[in-house]
């Protein structure tokens, strides 16, 4: 599982599997060398099996592209590819790429292509959650790839190849260190590391990746030795003024900053008696004198909540602590908001805070990272799981994908990257899809799961029918089975305590983090309507009403919203209780049924991936297994009630 | 908390409270200087008060005594000290000046005093779970007095107050390193870390304490360099018998070794096919010829068990790998038992183990190490739960202390230490009474509780009635109100995962330890007689029905004989459920009252003392109000049924 084959990770996605490329445009000149910055904004390629390049046209139709669009046309057999700029021209190239290994014929008279694509935001970030002594927080790939013993270490090449596989696929902003900010990596935006992390901008800056540091907000004061670090202490913005022209000096092009700050017990303007405005803005101000950003989020709620309180309803968190101050954040300003509401679930409404603050902008966040999810062992597919939250209603006529945009109330969309050392960056070697659907869905938040799954499919494994359909069937049901077996019916929060891998039905009941189901002998879930919590006031009145309403809340957020009986009909008329037993009977049939349907796949993929992911399928329904064993008999001893369809639930 | 000011901790008990000494038997001579070798076997006391010796007698009377054993005679004004040997004589002295402080007047004409004093069982043994790096498995006082960063290192002046404070109760045997012997531990018996740990023996010779060594059953192989570590190969066998003889030419008088074998994932025989005596054997037969004894542990069980196995019952583990192997270990193993079959619980029976092999030596363990028992943040006294231990019956008209002794069952009594560097030595002040009553119980199995209590009281806090009414009162309700809130009934491993501090009621429920209570919406507790798991079938036929009959089985083991209905009618007419609740509400309110207590000692205590013991009472109330909440809570969530008495249960 480590990187004990360095050649053998892919290099892009969509240069075959998990391999480095081999492709070329031309017989002698690799692909990469050709993005180097004297590379214009357009490419003309005479024959896509035995191509040539034309790098000196500047076609007038590039200038009607936006930064990071492209067009591919093609005509009389030749192929054009127009880009808005470096990076669009770098997309457009992978595109095509791409298009031509999913048997797209350019060549062919009867098929003529036009294709523009405009990335529909203009920040699309990873945030690496990696620690300078080479952990990484929530990572199941292996160590960093940019952090080792305290200090900034690198392989050069990979880090090229990773860099290129981004583009790839769309990403350009990446933050290398994790939000929870170690005082070696406070130190990130000081001359003493940042010679070593400028090396790594150039490398990322090769392939349209710009970089943003994760800071600390009490720096004025730890490394600033000023007597504070309150937002509005002159003193303290002028710190952030001259520490940012520090970290500028090395990374002209820096994206910016990214902070959590009053969350976990990381210092904020909170603790100060300084709202979450006075706070971001005294470091955004520092920052927009050189045009970057800052990140600042939303994370924020009381993580020593006491049990007894059942007032306190966590969800409400982040809309309590931000919404009232609409209008009083800097432009350069993005709110950092999780999809959901309490921390990326397997199945959460969408965070309040989305599309409710008209004067603010707004950062969509998920996880790639399988913290929730199955941690590389359990298949999982977030290009299922993010379409769904994009297709989640805000209002009565509009979803999430509907107010994604620039010119929109949220304009940029980042993830918890999960990429580590591992021969598929990803870890489980499936899950790469993950990253390959965040980018596409960053790219265009109206893509379905289903053909971004067949495409990465194809471009992993190649075009046996056999192959294709079996793996895009269980990247298709992978999400849905492991909630059924995890989380059906919007559940959450049954895990082991501290890692998140594994069932504990009350693991998490009395503890502070204010994640409670409160099951009982007769009911389960928390009532968050109007009438409980007041959790559902948080939304616009429709989408209220649709989640109190027991005949509109979707039955996967059933037991989010509300306090079930477990003899409540559900739709389909079984009970309550015998829907979870139903599913997580079902979720760990389907895992059975992955384990056989990869064993057909024997002599059709590589090797060492066809035993990597057997290993992990298995251990996935030992995992599978012991949650339906243990949620079934958590609920059957507070019930006595026994499965109707006869089924073993232990005593 | 830590040892910030050395010269305030306790040198040895009975000289004052948590101060170095200062009293002295001359007006020139610290007593410590007359316990060199010199030293003879008597000493004759013409004046406690302006005190002159004479170390030349050779009284006869000193022959009749046993090695470790002492006389006290006062007449005509004058004292004299008998000892059979020289540690007999240091006890001896101890002894006398405890009770000078205790207010024996040794020089009233009326007060004639006449004492012997012999220890029951030869073998009085504190086990340190101290690791190489400094750490303490289990430990709550401070790191360790022995070891920093993986090497040997001590305060000189430091050891030897732990040495005399050991001697002063009696302790003649010691094990500084870990149970669970890390690699570098396994050096131990190489002369890498001999020359360093001959230096420690010399300290702790002075005081009659010998040191014993934990090894790793699978060092032939690791250390040896040969290819096996099977008990019946003839390599293995001369390999231990080479390594003692190098341990034994820098220690000569080392008391022995002690094993943890096929236990918790440490490798033993089993692993290799052989039998517990066969693994036990070949390294008592390498300590045979330099006199030394082997303790080999019986804490061997499944530590993977399916909760879904209910057949498996870890209690019955030990005397299921043990007992059908009496009469063939050889003569200096003991096996070392724990005194309760599941590990150091606030309630459990004896292990069926302890006398049940009559061809057999075995050693009784215990914890003074506060694991399961409030981490010396909640007071909880041992004197108490150790009397309670050594008055379990084993028979119809025996109890666990009348098998206790040189020529009878069991041989030797040992017990995780709970010891560091902070100045108190045990971490709460209060818990130092723990450490100075297993001292007096393994001397005397037949000791009570309460006058080692008010013995510790008055020697650590003087003679002040109201404190210590007040500091007896506490300790001695304390163990009986932590049972209540964390434990009543026999009910143990509701404990948070790992660290075994604070409620989480289904915490270990579907674990792979093997503790379960399988609560459900009618019943809690392990039905563990003949009709249910066979556990009772383990003990004499007295002592099963005795347990086995609801009639006779104590309340406080209820539960963890029987499964009860909630409805179920205890001795007194309450319900199980209500008695449940009772325990609980009554355990929380008496920490209440030791707080209330405790601060009317304002003045009367050394402020530092009462300070640091004022903190730890909050905290522990805190601790007590959450298992009342958590646990009444969880039970009322099965049943829906509320307290009688309309106490607050949370939903």
């Amino acid at each position: 599982m480590a990187d004990k084959d360095s050649s053998a990770y892919s290099a892009w996605f969509g240069t075959g599997r998990l391999r480095k490329p081999s492709f070329k445009l031309s017989a002698d000149a690799e692909l990469s060398p050709l993005f180097a910055k004297e590379l214009s904004r357009a490419i003309i390629i005479d024959d896509p099996k035995g191509i040539s390049l034309d790098l000196s046209l500047q076609p007038s139709g590039s200038d009607a592209l936006t930064p990071g669009s492209y067009n591919i046309t093609s005509w009389d057999g030749r192929v054009m590819i127009l880009g808005g700029d470096y990076s669009g021209l770098l997309y457009g190239v992978f595109d095509f790429v791409r298009r031509l290994r999913l048997g797209v014929d350019f060549l062919s008279a009867t098929e003529r292509n036009d294709v523009t694509v405009q990335p529909v935001v203009q920040h699309r970030a990873l945030n690496h959650w990696d620690n300078m002594d080479g952990s990484i927080e929530r990572g199941y790939a292996g160590r960093s790839l940019f952090f080792e013993g305290g200090d900034i270490v690198f392989d050069k090449e990979r880090l090229t190849d990773y860099a290129r596989l981004l583009a790839s696929v769309g990403i350009n902003e990446i933050c290398l260190n994790n939000v929870n900010v170690s005082p070696r990596a406070a130190l990130l935006i000081t001359d003493l590391l940042l010679p070593d992390l400028a090396k790594i901008a150039g490398i990322f800056r090769e392939y349209g990746v710009r970089l943003l540091i994760a800071v600390e907000f009490s720096s004025p004061l730890t490394i600033g030795h000023l007597p504070t670090c309150d937002p509005l202490d002159d003193k303290v913005s002028e710190w952030w003024r001259r520490q940012a022209d520090v970290v500028y000096s090395y990374i002209p092009d820096l994206a910016g900053f990214l902070v959590k700050a009053d969350s976990e017990f990381r210092i904020g303007p909170a603790a100060l008696g300084r709202t979450q405005a006075d706070g971001a803005n005294v470091i955004a101000g520092a920052l927009a004198q050189h045009g970057g950003v800052l990140y600042w989020r939303c994370f924020v709620y009381n993580c020593e909540q006491d049990w007894r309180d059942a007032k306190t309803d966590r969800p409400m968190s982040a809309y309590n602590h931000f919404h009232a101050l609409d209008g009083h954040f800097a432009e350069n300003v993005i709110l950092q908001v999780k999809n959901g509401p309490v921390d990326f679930q397997v199945r959460e409404p969408l965070s309040p805070l989305l599309g409710a603050m008209k004067q603010t902008k707004e950062a969509l966040e998920f996880q790639i990272a399988g913290e929730y999810t199955g941690h590389e062992i359990d298949v999982y597919s977030d290009a299922v799981a993010f379409s769904d939250v994009l297709n989640s209603p805000v209002d009565e006529n509009k979803q999430l994908a509907d107010i994604i945009g620039a010119d929109k109330d949220i304009i940029a969309v980042v993830a918890v990257a999960g990429v580590g050392r591992e021969t598929s960056w990803t870890g489980h070697p499936l899950e790469q899809l993950n990253l390959f659907a965040f980018g596409h869905l960053a790219i265009n938040p109206r893509v379905s799961a289903a053909p971004l799954t067949t495409a990465w499919a194809r471009l992993t494994f190649g075009d046996d029918k056999n192959v294709i359909e079996t793996v895009t069937n269980i990247l298709a049901v992978s999400r849905g089975a492991y909630e059924q077996y995890v989380s059906p019916l919007g559940l959450g929060f049954m895990v082991n305590i501290g890692h998140h891998y594994g069932p504990s039905p009350e693991g998490y009941e009395f503890m502070k983090w204010g994640t409670y189901h409160r099951a009982n002998h007769d009911s389960v879930g928390v009532d968050r309507t109007t009438k409980g919590t007041g959790y559902t006031g948080q939304y616009p009145a429709y989408i209220r009403d649709f989640y109190e309403n027991l005949d509109t809340c979707p039955e996967n957020l059933l037991l989010f919203f509300h306090r079930v009986r477990y003899d409540y009909v559900m739709h389909d008329g079984r009970t309550l209780l015998q829907r979870i037993y139903d599913d997580h009977f079902e979720g760990a049939e389907k895992v059975g049924e992955f384990v056989e349907k990869w064993h057909s796949l024997r002599g059709l993929v590589p090797e060492d991936i066809f035993i990597d992911v057997e290993a992990r399928l298995k251990k996935q329904q030992q995992n599978a297994n012991e949650w339906r064993d243990v949620i079934n008999t958590y609920f059957y001893r507070f019930t006595g009630i026994k499965d109707a369809r006869g089924r073993k639930i232990y005593d």
